[in-house]
């Protein structure tokens, strides 16, 4: 078959940035193959009010006006239960992204991930409203707990179990998760439930089915955080986002740094920029598996599902036909000159491009 | 105590590139700390012939006078064993260098190791003529054979283990190790061995004594290969340096690159430039272990034994008195504006100089 009818796109983890980053990047939400977005609140400030939320998601809306935005908060000491109560009811979001503190970009104001106790009454609420937890799933790096950038996540999977366990009812997800090991966890903890019964999922990004730590070793376009593993995690995330399982969605992660911020021999940002091609990438992935019949699963059913997300919240009914039709990434996605974005394989050519119905 | 006469102190691996890049490091061998220095053949195109050993060495020696530079062949399907015995009968030669094809910079002329057979020719002259092979010690990368950068060292070690099998008496290095099973097997090789019986030793390089990934995930000055790896082979390779072990000594591996070409988006080159503050970054090392006293067994004793370097051969007689004496590392290391390099750790403030005696 060479067309493949995925429905309402989703893509449950992007960052849209402000200003000139977010003009440039937010109408390639569309363009990428998305219909669905969760947006990431780690602005400098971050969203932590409903005021900032709101005129947030008014101006992106400005910019793409069919595209759905599900807007977040960012968790922080300075959120009270009230607060996440009332953004709750007036339906301003529809979760909060915990960052621990210092693990990727704009996360220096994140929380202690070895403790999330001060931030049980906020959970409290989260899970009477119906709030989803988006966890960046890693510890911060420590040489004496023997923490570095290839095992943080694998070290911060108990946290994870244990949240689950203190709230069986709050829905969590673990963001762009990289390792074998958190494909398992999120089995062990789904195993035997029912669809409805499911609280606790997990994002893959398009980049990470791609890359291993090879990748990005000298290659600052390719360089994120979570790192892209080794080949095995790799194809441990492969295996998990083509199974069709309803705990594995998409979120990109696509996260736009300007050129000049990559190529810096001090220090280069982390973030992977896919956006504009973002359902392509996924589904060439799917198509050497020989599992485009799972795709739609994983970009829309399943991320609907666990998002609960009924036609009448989407701004726009248009769906996306995958089309077997080559699809030149361009080398630099520009914005007049004043901001300049390298994108995931730049230049070369992907197999699958994306249409509007 | 805050004085340590080193002797006649050794770099068993530097890279002095040629051209502009060769005027701006050679004099900072010396500057370093550095007597005796082992340099590398992977220039475009590579030494080897005579006429391009015996030119180099005159460049080199025209730009550091008291320098000894000890030259070393590329391993290459051209190298006869006729050369070979005729390079090491006129002393033009000190070893042989291996470089696996396509694993860092320059290497794109190098072998195949996992066949290593071709070269068997070569390497029997080499053992009759005492000459040193020196090996860097990786697999390429393979999908297929699941080799990446974090276990191509150790992927390679069975070659090593049957190349000393096959050639018991042939001097070999496996230069810059960087992971605990190479150290393991590098004493496994040596043990009960006597002094005058070592034929296989290590290098270790002053970077990977401090550098773990995390350090060069996103900082391309920092990014070297082989890659620094987790904190447990770091902590080997300290122990393994600061041992006094005759078999484990210092080579910098100083890799000098322009900073053009580490801030660069697409990919960034290999290599941390240590040569201008080689004996100073290892010895702050050895002081936090609390060994000095075996800094000059690293540095000297060791590595004059293991390639048998008499007094003779030395061109100065001076020696190294490392002092306890606070030691700036600029932030760049340029040459008239044409070429600059930023050294490892630049910017930051070293414990020990060093002074000749």
């Amino acid at each position: 078959m060479s067309q493949y009818d995925l429905g309402i796109t989703c893509d449950m983890h992007v960052h849209l940035r402000d200003g000139k980053m977010m003009e440039l990047v937010t109408p390639t939400v569309r363009q990428g193959g998305v219909s669905v977005c969760y947006v990431m609140p780690n602005l400098v400030p971050p969203i932590t009010t409903i005021e900032q939320a709101v005129e947030y998601k008014k101006q992106l809306e400005a910019l793409s006006p069919t595209t759905t935005f599900l807007m977040s908060f960012y968790l922080h000491k300075d959120l009270t239960p009230e607060l996440v109560a009332k953004a709750a009811d007036e339906k301003v979001i529809r979760g909060i992204k915990c960052y621990p503190a210092g693990v990727t970009t704009n996360s220096s104001a994140g929380v202690d991930p070895n403790d999330f106790t001060p931030f049980y009454p906020v959970f409290e609420v989260m899970q009477d409203k119906g709030l989803i937890l988006n966890l960046h799933g890693e510890k911060p790096p420590s040489d004496d707990d023997d923490i570095h950038v290839l095992n943080a996540e694998v070290k911060f999977l108990p946290a994870l179990a244990k949240l689950h366990k203190d709230f069986p009812k709050l829905k969590i997800i673990l963001e762009h998760c990289t390792t074998k090991e958190a494909i398992e966890t999120i089995r062990e903890i789904n195993k035997g439930k029912n669809a409805h019964e499911i609280t606790v999922g997990a994002t893959i990004t398009a980049h990470h089915l791609w890359l291993i730590i090879d990748n990005w070793a000298g290659n600052p376009i390719n360089f994120c955080k979570p790192v892209a593993k080794l080949p095995q995690d790799r194809s441990a995330l492969v295996e998990a986002a083509t199974s069709g399982e309803p705990w594995f969605f998409f979120g990109s992660d696509s996260a736009p740094h300007p050129i000049e911020t990559k190529a810096r021999h001090e220090g280069c940002c982390a973030g992977v920029y896919t956006q504009l091609h973002a359902i392509g990438y996924v589904a060439e992935v799917f198509d050497k598996q020989g599992k485009l019949d799972n795709l739609k699963s994983f970009v829309s059913t399943n991320p609907l599902a666990f998002y609960e997300i009924t036609e009448d919240q989407v701004k726009s009914k248009d769906t996306v036909l995958l089309v077997k039709n080559a699809n030149e990434v361009p080398k630099v996605l520009g914005n007049s000159g004043e901001i300049n974005v390298v994108p995931f394989k730049a230049g070369q050519s992907l197999n699958w491009s994306v249409e509007w119905k």
